[in-house]
Order: C-alpha cells, then structure tokens, then sequence
C-alpha cells in the first residue's frame, strides 16, 4: 500500500450554498489542502522555500476527475485520504477520498506536475524528483 | 449546434494563489455560475423559486472531468462558454470552455442531476424535465 | 470573564494570495466558522435544525470592524479565539482575536443579530434569545 | 470629488451561503477586486510587474470597518463603487459602497498600505507613491 495522509474537516457554514449541502468547488480546495499536507507530511519543504532555490513553485493540475457519491452538510466531520497513486516521469496521479464516518461522500484522481517557473514568467513541468518520489511512495 | 452561453470574468487578484495562477478550484465556480447563466438565459427560474414549490433545488454534481490547459493570472480576461452536450434521463451533461483570446485554459464536463429534496432532508434526482430540456437544447 | 472558544486552523495555500500572505477576506470566512463554533459549543443548535422551526436562520453582521496587526501564510498554525463582548437587546458583539503563537494577527470586531426570515423570504431581527445569552455569557 | 469607479458584479449561486443570502466575507473580496480595478483604471501597473522591480507587491490592509445595511441574493446585479477616500503619508484610505438599484447593500472604509517585501520575506510599508497619489485622486 503507498503511504497516505488523513486530512480532518468540519464542514462550515460558508463551506455551504444555498441547497444547503457543501459547494463542490471547497472540495478541490480541500483536496489541494490535503495533497499539500501530503507532500509536508512525507518531509518535502514548502514550494515557498522550493521556489526561492529556482525550484518547484507548486503542483499545478493538468487533469481531475471527480465523482460524487454523498451530500454533506456544515457541523458534520469529513476525513480526505491522500496518496499517490502512480507515478509518471512528468506527473503523478494524486488520488484523494473523502469519507464521514462509514460513507464516502466523493472521490477523485488528479494529475499533477512539479512546476517550475520560466524567466519569461511562464509555467514548465520539471521531471519527477526522484527523493520526492521516494520519500512519498 | 446546442444553444450555448459565454460568461465573461476578469481574473481578480484574489482569484490567484501564491503561484500567481488562478487557484484552480476557482475554475469549478465559474462554471458553476455559468452553467447557471446558461439556465436562466434559457429562460428557466431561479432554484430558488422552483424549490419553494417543492421542486429544484439546484443541479449538484455526479461527476467532473476537467482538463487544465494553460494557466491563467490576475488582470486577464476570460470566457466561458457553456452548453448541455448531453441529455439522459435522470441526469444532463454540462460542458464548459474557458478561453483566453485564442488560448483555451481548460475544458470541463460535467455529469449533474435535478435535484429534490425529501421530507427528512436528503436529497433525490428528479427525471430531467422535458420543459427544460426543450428550452435549453 | 466570559465564556470563550478556540478554533485552530492551519493555513492552507490556496487561502493565500499572489503576495504569498492569507488573503484577508478569508479571516472573516474563519471568524464565522469560529463564532458558529461557539454557539455550537455553548450547546445552541444548529441553525438549520432552528430555521425549520421558524426561527432562526443565521446570525447576519451589521457592522464588523477590524485590525489586521501581522501578516500570516501558509503551513503556520493560528488560533482564533471567539466570544461576545457585549450582548445588547436586538445584537450582540462578537470579538475575535487570532494569534500565532504569542503575535496577534488579527483583531475582530462584529455586530450581529439572531435573524428570521419573514413569509415574504426578507429577515428580520429577533430579540436576542434569552437561553441563548445565558448559555452563551 | 476624488475619482471613482464602478465594478459591476452579478451575484453567483456559490456567492450565496446556506442563508440564501450572500456570505458576507464575499463582500471584502468584491472590494478588493474593485479596488484593484481602481488602481488599473488609474494607469497604475499590476502589481506583479511592480513586485518584479522591488517594489510595491500589493496594498494589504491596515483597518477595515465595514457596515452591512441590507441583504443580497444570486441573480442580484450589484455595482460597487470605490474611490480613495484620504490620503496619508504611509496609508490611504479606500472607501467603497455597493449598491442594488437605488438600495445601498454596505459600505466600508479601508486603511491600506502600499507593501514591498523585505529581503527575509517580510513585509513593510512604503510611503504613498507621489505618482500614484496624483493618478488616483
């Protein structure tokens, strides 16, 4: 099994529209959280020391894929499993779910790379590090 | 062709992260919000409305795929364009294209169902209705 | 000394801006997730369990005031403690100060009042619930 | 009268909390936006150009003391109008007033500061950019 971090969430009033259930769009936020802590857990410095040494600035989404199993609504507790579920030479696939209790509320694959910036500004896709891929297999 | 709609946003500071991108969870909003101008340009009422007569409360997700193209920054201005690719019977395909001039940013699918809510608060798929099927095709 | 609450939050990346510091709004996002959690731990129900029962919906702002005294980003940990200041007939004064180890970050300020909605679907001000200042003082 | 401007925003679904109403935090990230337009509208450059000189990286705020008169819902068109209230000599004053027809919705003052990043990353203030007093007035 790789390694997988567990990311705690009590859903708020504002994590919630009008329906009254949680807008979708917090959970991607919440699943970039959970990928960050990820990445902290197994050891890696944050992209903010990274980036200063001409490194990885962050690991933007080149593809996500989400499904939706249950509703969820604000005061209830949700817990976002995160690990990596292949890795590629130039992006991995980061793969989250979100469960409350015994109930998987959503689930979803993300491909992501280890971005680098150009000196024009622009975004490039570095390798994989390999003691990133070590420290979080 | 189906009919589509374009909303139009100017990329807000707020909307970037310290990658000095658009943090991508910001794109599932906007489409969000145009898949919901789309609705009322077809001349469909407020969830609001609907569901104070027991029926719609809004169209939660089943399922997204998004694919992430270029990233985009503050100051930019983009559009989306938004139209149903898809009728099924208890669920639609919304589809979504964000541009940037030329550029395309990203591209979403959106796998949503009318939804309802029961008595004890959960809430249930209604069949798409034919109404609205015909307004929006 | 009153009764207070302490929410902790670490904070994420996508809560900061393009000037790598949290973007402020979302302080205010945090200070109404701890206020609610501090009606919540006070033993007051959910506002959703009291809006089904005519009553109370929310707890709106009518006026909030603030002083941002430090800047803060993400992966450190803050705490924002939560209690009211002063309990009027028709509001209340909700104070919020968020800390960061022994630095103030943030300071807090909010009006509030216990809101219904009227058959129309406007909101009134409710007189402040007796068993509510009680339990909450 | 000081020049200003008007950014005009239709109130989104996701804008909306559980309330129906527009979750308040929204509202200082409207102003935001809108001052920062107010900036652009000025010939004043983007901040991330000015950030790559060394210099100004953002207005972060100092004091904000916001005043809520009426509630707002999605489908709402509101327009929020903002202008450089004072001038100091480290700090400026930014006023904004959102508006629904003839209906003001809040109002709110802002103390900013024209922000530079300090060699080990913190932040301090610069004195108020003659040029761009003159520009904004």
């Amino acid at each position: 099994m790789p390694r997988s971090t567990f990311y705690k969430h009590r859903i708020a009033f504002a994590d919630c529209d009008p329906a009254q259930i949680v807008f979708f769009a917090n959970y991607f936020k919440w699943f970039d959280t959970s990928g960050f802590e990820f990445f902290v857990a197994c050891g890696v410095p944050p992209w903010r020391d990274t980036a200063q040494k001409g490194g990885i600035i962050g690991t933007p989404l080149v593809k996500a894929t989400a499904t939706f199993v249950n509703s969820a609504t604000y005061g209830e507790d949700v817990v976002i499993e995160s690990w990596v579920a292949e890795w590629r030479t130039k992006s991995f696939v980061q793969r989250y779910r979100i469960t409350r209790g015994d109930d998987v509320i959503m689930e979803c694959d993300e491909v992501r790379i280890f971005a680098a910036r150009r000196e024009d500004g622009s975004i490039r896709a570095l390798p994989v590090p390999e003691d990133i891929r070590e420290t979080c297999s």
